[in-house]
């Protein structure tokens, strides 16, 4: 891929916002998609983990693709969720996504079932040959089949096509071994971290970027954290650090993700409506809670609401 | 639900077979439905995880419950597994399903995220109250949110429509625990063992029956197991359990799940077909090593290949 | 080991009164054997988990030991724990309890370290090489290096001195594996089952007793278990493996292991006095709170307090 | 604790040489403590978990800091390891390595049982209030029961004689809430790493040094590392930690823990001896495996053997 340009800086994992109906609340999704691009992020991640794309159905996938990729109209690059039942469901979204213009796909280790190293492999091969778009491997322990420091190596040297991994772990060590094995052989190969409480440390031990939900809430934050971080000011980095973990862990452990993350854009002026996953009397109390708190956090900070 | 009898007995699990261009081949998922009703089984529960639900589009998932309804012909009742993107996507399934004439439906707990229990309750709660036809809990922590204890609990006695459990956990321990907290109030409840290596000691201790892959692979083995269970023929019993443990380990852990049984049906003349799950090399080796090993057990067991 | 007969029955993992200066308590500590054996059980375990062994020095466990071997005098075989810093002490305490009369002794898994089964094994074996005395192991994968089906294969064909196996993972299916892999070639080996809320089904499953700390608090119950189970009475069996579990559970999840069973044990008339491990207030309002729950139990199933 | 200096810098958790008898080499230990200072550590610390405390005796561990306190006569400050079976007898060992001149303590949370929080805190609160010397705490998640945040803002409000932590999670996200709790309240309070290939990223989010197995091996990474990290060369610590991460890998998964750690320090002209815990054939040819590939690691990167 010679003359392709790594992917590089802060992609957000947007939520979905619904209308009272529950279905995709397309004006508002576009001017969220405005809203974000207007603080300054560089790239949009629809159908991630924050985006819910499980309780979507296929269709609707596709659709959300295509409000943002239209409505981004060039501005930012759009790194398209593109994981489907099957591999040949998942190709048929690489495809019309490609057609469509998005940047890339975010493909996730197939999960429900936990599959070995070697047909975690075996799967990204058979994408990895057949995709006709740049694909990001997208991995996330937690919540899927883990993908192992051996499979992104093979997986980089035979497939020119996969070319960056998402990482959702938050495991330094790990993100170490994995640029270890991998950059000799693909400069070219991009490495984003997914997980906002160790988003700094992750840019100096030589991240290009991250895909970070608090940045679709908070690009106040994250993006000043990922600016100062890259141009070096360590002291202001590592006080924004700090900032930012205090929010991720509120919206994170407020309520089930990303029901905390939720409520936060919801503070932001973003009408979200309504989550798919039925919420218990209790959890939507933890919510209200939740949003007293992060209330007055925006105001502390300075942040309009 | 009064006059309603408790779901019983053994069904069974059953891996769907592809044709050469990786569809569903109706007609050998025809001709398997009546080889294992042939051999005894109690009832089918298709669209569980041996039959790959994730791997299927939402419309293949419904025409597979309807060929095996309509196959079964009422010979055996149905349990259809029914899970879907979201509420309500399941809950037009339970319809679906509930015209079409199944038993009842199988609903796996939400799975991708990891919900808490107090949220998993308020995901069937809100199925418990809407569908049109009786519900089975799904509970598989290994692969999805765990049901606890509580949670079932306070659905039994909110939702009569929730009328059991299949629990995949292999876990005796919390077996003993919902039974108890479950059965005084709701005498029809019934608890189903779907972890095939502790089938006999699930019955002992109160279960009503089974969830089995192993039933739809060596039913020879696990129906006799299940009968000289209930008549108390302890000793045979004990024997047979040894022998699905070993046949049950074997498939379980000779490859990334269901893969050593859809192997091992291929044993049995039926045309599995290839699994939408690309395999490695170092895996189809495994396969036909499993196959010879599976082979020799067969003629060992004198059952006819 | 011709003519050797098989460990069999229900040993005690007894806990160890203490003084009100935190000393042993010997009187109290010999008036609880006597109040055991009283009571039916079959053999006693002290410097097990319940016993908490690893908060004794070494020399108060030889104490613990000369005790209980010389209360018990013959009434009922002393299985004792023996495992110390390494392979040399672990010895030299088989030695001594050997010379001490002891019928066997227990040896947990390393712990703290977590041991691949290679290294489990080999510790085993320099052990098993070396012991005067019948060495039981001692499996309990929750806080120790987990032995597994292999390494207990291996064990049991090269050292005739390795008699048995007291398993606490309550894993049914393991123990399957365990007996199957094992008893061919040593019909003489032991297995124990240490995990209370499964005693009846490990029971009917192959296992020829159990390390249970239940039958050392309520004895009525869980001997009685024992005794209906392997008449083969299993109504009555598993009506008091349903009453079992319920007190297990309340007296493990209470507070920290072993202190529900202290809290249990004083409201029999043991004084078992103050733990060694300080408990926060809040465990202590939780004690309180579980002595007034077993009080009232102890009296709806008409047992002696 | 006015003027008291924060405990800074890489303390390393050493490994004792044993002798011909598996007796302590104290010849060679001496030699190794004096190789260490002239290799520029900032400090030693003795009954670590590289140090294998769990595998000598009470009267061992006493000799092993004897021995140390005395060679390095005040060159570089100890922090001694000194877990006990219970809070008495780790009060004894506070008091004996005070009067002996240690800088301080360091005490691993309570293992064996998995102690809640409530209770951790309640172990260290008993300590903390009557230690004579100062005490970091120590936070292994994989051998001990964890310290979680808010124990460790409980502790280090209430108790001045606990002036640290030391965390070998090598979890970031956890240091920052760590730092983000205590440092307001308690400027004093040390926080190290014990995680070595996070060493940089953990100093640039807020460390204040670590305690570092590698320190014992390759000092001559590990000390640059540390150095050039706080002077923020940060292209030349990025290159480091790469190094070092290799490293630490290498002798971390050659074999059981902390086994490759005794092969490297052998290739560096120290007589470890042959460690207490058996090894089976497999791993000692493991051994020799890494000893063969850490050999050329050293001529690769200049370092005399």
């Amino acid at each position: 891929m010679a003359g392709r340009e790594r992917l590089q800086g802060v992609f957000v994992p947007n939520i979905v916002p619904l209308d009272a109906a529950g279905e995709i609340h397309e004006a508002e999704l576009r001017r969220y998609v405005d809203w974000m691009i207007a603080r300054g992020v560089h790239g949009l991640y629809p159908n991630g983990s924050t985006g819910e794309f499980t309780r979507f159905t296929p269709a609707e996938r596709r659709r959300i693709i295509e409000i943002i990729v239209d409505q981004a109209a060039g501005r930012v690059p759009i790194l398209a969720g593109a994981a489907e039942a099957n591999v040949r469901e998942t190709l048929a979204a690489c495809e019309h996504y490609h057609r469509l213009g998005a940047r890339a796909v975010a493909i996730v280790s197939p999960f429900y079932y936990r599959l070995s190293p070697d047909n975690v492999y075996a799967y990204f091969r058979e994408i990895g040959r057949n995709t006709p778009i740049d694909v990001t491997l997208y991995n996330i322990p937690m919540f899927a089949s883990p993908i192992d420091v051996a499979t992104i190596q093979r997986l980089s040297e035979e497939c020119e096509r996969i070319v960056g991994i998402k990482d959702s772990s938050g495991d330094l060590s790990q993100m170490v071994r994995m640029i270890a094995a991998v950059r000799p052989n693909r400069p070219d190969f991009s490495f984003l971290c997914g997980w906002d409480t160790v988003l700094m440390p992750m840019l100096l031990i030589g991240c290009d970027g991250g895909t970070n939900a608090s940045a679709g809430i908070v690009p106040e934050i994250t993006m000043k954290l990922y600016e100062e971080t890259v141009a070096g000011h360590l002291e202001e980095a590592k006080a924004l650090q700090y900032r930012l973990t205090r929010w991720f862990d509120a919206m994170l452990s407020g309520g089930d993700f990303p029901e905390g993350f939720r409520t936060a854009l919801g503070l932001r002026g973003i009408r979200t409506g309504v989550g798919r996953q039925p919420l218990s009397e209790k959890q939507q109390a933890a919510m209200r809670q939740l949003a007293e708190t992060l209330g007055k956090w925006l105001a502390e900070e300075g942040i309009e609401r």
